[in-house]
C-alpha cells in the first residue's frame, strides 16, 4: 500500500473517532469497560466490529473501510490498526476473530474456502492466523465455502449460517442472504447443501454509476423509494425478464423526455433486477412457499416484499446479530471459553 | 472544462499527429488536396471525421474524444479544434456537418430530437448551427429522434438510417444497429415507424469495469473470442434469461475455483446479453425471420452470428459507409451541393 491510501485510512478513523463522518456510531465514544476479545464483520463495503466482555457486547464500531476500497495485505492492516488504537483489551495478546472478505485472495490474508457441505459448527477448525497480523492482537480469519458444481463460492454468509444453526439447531429449509452478491442457501441439518449467488447489487451498483444511467437514476445512497413502484417492477422483471436491457435504457429515454424522477428510476430498476434473481433462484430451489430471509433493514423488507410478489413468505432474521452469534460460536471453538 | 483536460485533449491531439497512439490512421498523413468540407461522426466512444472534396473522401481521421470521455461545450469545441487543427479547407468558412452525441444535452450544442415518423430525407431541415462553434468553420449538428410511446431516443443512428434510405430507396423491414446503446428500428416507406434501444453494450462494459468481474474477464479491447463459446451463451440467454444474474457470479466463482480463461467468461457475459437483448426485441418486432444489419467489423460478424442462433438472417451493410452517405445527403440539403 502507498503511503497516501494508509494517510487516508487513518485520517478517516480519526475523523470517525472525533465524531465526524457517516460511521458515526460507536466512535469517539469513550470505552468503559476494557473487551476480552473482537468480533468482526469485514465485507465488501464495511469494516464491523464488536468489543466483547463476559459473553456481553461492551461497544460496537464501523467504517466504511470494506474490502472494495482497500488494496492488499497492508491496507487492511493499516484499516484494523486505525479501528482498534483508541480501543482498551484486557490483556494482550487479544483475541479477534473475523470474517467475511479479509480471507480472500485479495484481502488480509488467504483462508482457504472449505467445501459446503461440512457440519457448519466445524467450521471454526479450518480458520488461519494472520501471521504478523497486529502487535498485541491474535487473529483468527474464518473460511468461506466453496462448491464445486455449479462452481460458486461464499465468504462472510457461512458465518451468519453458522450463527443460524448456533441459534437454532433445528434451522432447515431455504435461507436467502441478499445483497451485492445475494446467496441463496438449502441448509438441512446443520450443513449448507447447496447454494447458487446472484450478482443482484453489484451490478445494480455498476449500472447505477457507471453507465449513462449515472444522469438518470441521480445519487441517492437511501434508496427511498415508493414500495408499489419497487413491487410492480420485481412483476415485471418476473414476467419478462429478457427485457431487462430495454427497459434500463427506457429509464434514461423516459427522464429525457417526460423528466422521469430519480427515485422512481431506482425503484424500477432495482425491482427488475431482484425480479430476475427471484425468478431464477425460486426455480433453482424447487419452488419453495416459504423461506428464511437474513439481512438489516431497509434491505430486509424491501426484499420481504419483492418475495411477496411471487408469493412467498419469509421470516426475517437480523443479519448483524445472526453474524455476531456465529462469530462467537468461532471464538468458543477457537479459543475455548469466553477469555482466550 | 478544465485546464487539465483541455491540455489533455491537445496533447493527445498533437500524439496522434505524431503518428503515435491507437488512432493512428489519417493522422500524420500529410494533405496533398484541401477539402470542400468535412463530415462528422461524434459518439460515445470516437470522434470520426470524413474530409470532402468534389464528392470525394480524401481524408479520414479517428480520435478516441468520444462523448464519454467529454465533459461540456468547451471540450467538445477543443476537441474538434485539435481535430482540424493541420487540416487546410478550401475555403472560410469551411462547412461541417456532425451528427452523434454532438448534440446532446450534455454535447456541445443542443440538437434538439425531431419525431421519429418523420421523412428522414427532410431530417437536415432540423439541423442547428452552432453559434462561435470554431473560428473559420459553419457547424451544423443533425439533430436526433426521439419516440413518444414508448418513451425512446436516438442520436447518430438516424443519420445511418438516412445514408440507408439515400442509397436504397426502397430500403424497410427491420434495421439493426448494435452498441453500447443497441437501437432494432421498424424502417418504412423512409420512415422510422418505431423502434426500440437495448444497453446490451454499455451494461456489459460496466459489469466487466466496475465489478468483481473486472479480475474475471481481464482486459482485452479486441474481444478475441471463440465463435462457438459466444453462440452457446446466446442460446443460454435466449433459454433463461432471469439466470443472468446468477450466471454472471458463476463466472467469478469458476475463475476463482477452476481457472476460467477470461476470453470464454468475455465470451459468455456478451453472449448472454446479447442473447437476452436479441430474444426481446424478435418478440418486440413480430418475429422477423431477417433484418438488415448495419455495424462494423468485428461486432457486425458477431451480431450475425447471435442472430443466426435465433434462425434470423441478415443482410450486412458498413455502419461507416452509411453514416457518411447520410452526412453527404444532409450536406447537399444544407449547403446545396457538393460546395457551400
Amino acid at each position: 500500500m502507498d503511503v497516501v491510501a494508509h494517510t487516508r485510512i487513518v485520517a478517516t478513523a480519526r475523523r470517525l473517532a472525533a465524531g465526524h463522518g457517516r460511521a458515526r456510531d460507536g466512535w469517539g465514544r469513550a470505552m468503559t469497560a476494557a473487551y476480552d476479545w473482537l468480533a468482526v464483520d469485514w465485507s465488501h463495503r464495511r469494516l464491523r466490529a464488536w468489543a466483547m466482555a463476559d459473553g456481553e457486547v461492551v461497544d460496537t464500531r464501523e467504517t466504511p473501510w470494506g474490502m472494495t476500497r482497500l488494496a492488499g495485505p497492508p491496507a487492511f492492516a493499516t484499516a484494523f490498526a486505525a479501528l482498534v488504537e483508541d480501543w482498551t483489551p484486557a490483556r494482550r495478546p487479544a483475541a479477534v476473530v473475523v470474517c467475511g472478505m479479509a480471507g480472500a485472495r485479495e484481502g488480509w490474508h488467504p483462508a482457504a474456502y472449505a467445501a459446503h457441505d461440512g457440519d457448519l459448527r466445524e467450521l471454526p477448525r479450518a480458520a488461519v492466523r494472520v501471521p504478523d497480523g497486529a502487535a498485541g492482537f491474535d487473529i483468527r480469519i474464518l473460511p468461506g465455502l466453496r462448491q464445486a458444481e455449479p462452481p460458486d463460492v461464499m465468504r462472510g454468509e457461512e458465518t451468519r449460517l453458522l450463527g443460524l444453526v448456533a441459534d437454532t439447531p433445528d434451522a432447515g429449509g431455504v435461507v436467502v442472504l441478499p445483497g451485492m452478491h445475494g446467496k441463496w442457501v438449502q441448509l438441512a441439518r446443520g450443513r449448507v447443501a447447496r447454494f447458487r449467488t446472484a450478482m443482484t447489487g453489484e451490478v445494480f451498483a455498476a449500472v447505477a454509476e457507471h453507465t449513462l444511467l449515472r444522469h438518470t437514476l441521480g445519487d441517492n445512497g437511501d434508496d427511498e423509494w415508493d414500495a408499489g413502484d419497487f413491487a410492480a417492477a420485481v412483476a415485471e422483471g418476473r414476467d419478462a425478464p429478457a427485457a431487462l436491457l430495454r427497459r434500463a435504457f427506457g429509464l434514461r429515454a423516459e427522464a429525457i423526455l417526460n423528466g422521469l424522477a430519480p427515485d422512481l428510476a431506482r425503484a424500477r430498476l432495482s425491482g427488475w433486477l431482484t425480479g430476475l434473481e427471484i425468478a431464477d433462484a425460486l426455480a433453482q430451489f424447487g419452488e419453495p412457499r416459504r423461506v428464511t430471509l437474513v439481512g438489516e433493514p431497509p434491505q430486509v423488507e424491501r426484499y420481504a416484499a419483492a418475495l411477496a410478489v411471487f408469493g412467498v413468505a419469509s421470516d426475517r432474521r437480523d443479519g448483524g446479530a445472526l453474524a455476531r452469534a456465529g462469530l462467537i460460536r468461532a471464538h468458543r471453538r477457537l479459543f475455548g471459553g469466553a477469555r482466550p
